[in-house]
């Protein structure tokens, strides 16, 4: 399996998360989506989450709307970090997304990005972040990004 | 197993879910108190919820506060009706609880009641109304109270 | 009288209500159509309280917006579960409703669901759990449909 | 009758209501209180809210908190002024009052003052000046207090 | 000058007045509209409050949005009662004004009615149920409405 | 008159002004405190207003809570610049007053700085960069401020 | 340099900054835009900040929205007077922004006005009003357009 | 220097840290506190946000209350990842700092955790995690921590 996957409760969500996806390829990040339900699919994300880290999973981008659960459902089963993006699906504008992902109990922790459009695309700079501490490829692909950045 | 099981996230909700225990009490329902975390105890959530019917539980009282998925955790294991109480266990008074609960995906609802005292009161009235649809004992209980306070 | 009774304030709630009636139909609930307002007629609202119970209804739908008092009026005539649909029909996109339904006071609970269309279905699927208890033939359909949820 | 009564859902918010009933007392009018709940009592409610007319009350003052239906609840039964006071018993810090005062339904108005002390006082003064649109002592004694603020 | 004036901060506000103003036709209620920004033109908004009770009017009706302290601003420079109508002109959806007029000090209210279209005809209703208590006339033609609404 | 002036609504927000004073007392401002409701004593806040410009007075600080109309009403009456300063009083922890200042329409601005203690500190900060653009003295005062901040 | 900058994070943001230019125009007081992020170009944003009034910048006016950390960044690296403008780019509907601008921690204030157009619009006159303190011709070009205003 | 640094914004948020430390502590995970203010000394942020990677640190952990542009700020001056902990330090009880951290702008993401002290909890069981997919004693220390928590 490649080291980051992108989950996402719903085809709906596609739309969303296609800039994560193009940033993840930009980087040179071996990537794969997912659809996976928290409350629909509950024994689908255990299995995925349980297997993760042995199939060789390294970071995983949740992306999630109303209750949105599905992160922390996620990082109940597994010890490999989950980055939380909140999507807003409903009247609420993201903020019950927003507050479920980020407000998770001691011991659990989602690493929670911006509502929507910035989150997802900074979902995948964070994964580029956290596997460029080990890996000098995705590290210099990201610093070189920054540098352009930097120079726009 | 009691009709009704009333599951809390740790010890320190104890205090909030007395009340509760009491009024089923009153109104003659079997009932048992659990200690169950969605995110710590993953793997606990699911054998309680996967075997709840089968062990005759009919109604789940769900009390969480934070991100607060336990009773859509627990829904999401289930079928019989599981009842959320949104409590207030930081800065957020509550409100992240009660976002968390009643903005379920379309599929698994939670009935979500009032945040704190008044919810973890009538998370057991809401109990009542159910299983009086079916025990006629719960109902002339609950209806008896309803009377009193008519009078009161 | 029907199982369940969908009662709105107004016929302009008609297309939030519809998949209530659709998925109610799909599990093979009785069910009827009522428009109500808890402050425009109050006089039917009570009657139809008072009266739902011993006219054979079971579970109470009620969705409305802005001071969304009617679950919580018809709870309060009423010792049969109310379920409370929170709609947003102005600036304050349902807030105001979500509030109004599930900070009922202790004594007299309202079960609330998601705004908007997750609850308008949640509602229907919470009716099929409570009657479920009871209605062997609603249960199982209600317990097909989880399953095929699970293998989407 | 007295011409103002002020209305409260439940004995807990005497203290709020107190310097309601001084106000009116220091303008000369004649007031009572009265122990109802929207949701408790609703046959009480309805009771006073058909009679108030007809038994000399001209205005109405209702204090509550939580889902606070008890203001728009005697409006739907009366169709003389409804002020309501919304109070802060809970965690939403009586934002839950306010949206499900303010907010009411085209049709049947209340009159809705700040949350909490400052809206308590003011609802005494809202009534004296709808009072002293008729009654030529209330609005002397109300024009008196305004000049000595103004002389503060 | 007529009993009721509808105060609006700006022409753009018309086409929210407008059920305001036909209300009032309906119900036989002499009005009149104004446009006065109380921090464009405070002078006038206070030449028109301190001559107002001297020129028969009875009730303010004041519409308006952003920090929306065109009611408080005019009932400070007034004794007869004033009726805020917060309207949603920009992000914040009108909950700003909402604020804004309902959170007066103790002292001079605001009698605060719904963010928007809701609030606009409430403002009249309520208008009218205030004068009802003097006139004759128009507490029969707002009874005949509500009894209208009833049987509808 | 001195070069800044601080209103407050009532002689209890003198806490909450406290740090102001003495800030601008060690920057070495000429200043001075006056006591001024805009909605008690409206004339006084107007004829401060008119005068302010001709009497001296640079900047004005005014501090409110509530519907805090206080800075927007002077505003309306100076052209000279009016910093708001957001205080909590009640049960909206200042959010309320925050936006009713900060929300001001087109053309009569309000400079807003943070709710409380904070914004008290840097109501006075923000008088001396804008006073220091003029003079020397009080420009030479805050840039020592700013240094020791960086050394410490 | 101009008496006044105009910083936006990113040239999508020009259309609200449109009318600020045109009033600094209207006003006489000389301006200029720069295109500046505090997060994307940091460096740029300090040698911006660091060089600002000997340059002649007498004050910025930031436009920003999201975490809107602009107006912020740029007062910590000078002592001119910073106006944030938080703009509404996102599902937060600018809240977000106007709370980063606003809250800002004592030593370090940002003027903060409204959300978006009024904000921009104010951000302008608010700029008038203080470097009016120091020249006549822009206090009386501001004086001008509060008449009109009166006279409209 | 240290694997991670945990940063806050002045010595009064030692408290909130504390647990920070001893997660790390007992996670065997090398660590170093500094006191450093983006607004007051943001040279200082700078400084340290520029030579963090070439001085090892590998996580950045940033708790701020207020406007709490602290982490925002150090991610703009490093690659490396920036774990930011919202803070309650004001009336608006860290919703704030939970908005202004968690929507970044595309291209600097912050990794933000539960406000106040799950916040602070979990921003170390995160840098375990993060850390953990280079370091196999820092991954098995996490994991003993989540099989203990599984089993409590």
């Amino acid at each position: 399996m490649p080291k980051v996957v992108v989950v996402m409760g719903s085809k709906s969500d596609n739309e969303i998360i296609k800039p994560t996806m193009e940033i993840l390829e930009n980087l040179g990040i071996d990537h794969e989506v997912k659809i996976i339900s928290a409350h629909r699919t509950p024994e689908k994300a255990r299995q995925f989450g349980l297997s993760a880290k042995n199939n060789g999973v390294e970071v995983i981008i949740a992306a999630a709307g109303c209750a949105a659960h599905l992160p922390g459902v996620l990082a109940s089963w597994t010890t490999i970090p989950v980055i939380g993006v909140p999507i807003s699906v409903n009247e609420l504008n993201g903020v019950d997304a927003l507050y479920s992902m980020s407000q998770m109990p001691a011991g659990i922790p989602v690493a929670t990005v911006a509502i929507g459009s910035a989150g997802a695309k900074n979902a995948a700079y964070l994964a580029a972040e956290i596997l460029g501490l080990k890996y000098d490829a995705i590290r210099q692909a990201y610093e070189n990004y920054r540098q352009q950045l930097n120079q726009a």
